[in-house]
């Protein structure tokens, strides 16, 4: 299993148990794409953006373009990784296809209204597309 | 492929050519299942109650409770089905594993915007919840 997959399994795994369900690749309204997009119980829209390397942090840019795009953003990264060059003000979780911990905990940002209505319902139609394509296949 | 799955399809088929997305046997905030909830593009919420027999459709005092989770309520019944005995009010659509037609339209009843956000949020948690499912099985 590539690094990045078994993080996203890791971190769907961590969420279930804290109560938020996890949908990975999620197109945005600004052309970008979410690694992972997490819905808690009573709305909550957690977003993960995975680095599997310290090039592959360097090279990106926009991260902070997700900010708008849910209440807290986590960088999740594999074990051994050099968390210090990670945003301070992000949370963080170190994680493989078995395990995955909390490293640093972010404080929720305030989503409108109408932003978390339309992420809500983009997450909601996403998945059951997906989920009829992956029946009929 | 027994009727009302071989309905479900159908139904699924052609809300998704309309722009709706289907979830099946989704339970409810009362303890009933609508046997079926679609999802628009700008968050519609339709309820389809399929009846596959005439009896089926008698002994069920309970479809009205349905009426307060789904803006429209469709009956989706087998070709053949005598199609008089259903309420008048809701709509209809006739329907088999490979064609279904709306034979009678439905006027949109107004959900308030607490229920409306809460059945989106069950619809996204189920789909994604049921997608990890059938990906990890």
């Amino acid at each position: 299993m590539p690094a990045a997959q078994g993080i996203v399994r890791g971190v769907a795994r961590l969420f279930d148990a804290m109560g938020l369900v996890s949908l990975p690749e999620v197109p945005l309204a600004n052309g970008r794409r979410l690694d992972l997009l997490a819905l808690g119980e009573g709305g909550a829209l957690w977003a993960v953006e995975i680095k599997t390397s310290v090039a592959d942090f360097r090279s990106d840019r926009k991260w902070p373009d997700y900010l708008e795009f849910c209440e807290r953003l986590y960088f999740a990264v594999p074990p051994g990784f050099p968390q210090e060059i990670l945003p301070f003000d992000q949370g963080l979780i170190v994680a493989d296809a078995y395990d995955a911990r909390i490293l640093r905990e972010t404080a929720d940002r305030k989503l409108s209204a109408a932003r978390r209505k339309a992420l809500t319902l983009r997450f909601a139609r996403l998945a059951a597309r997906r989920l009829l394509q992956s029946q009929s296949g």
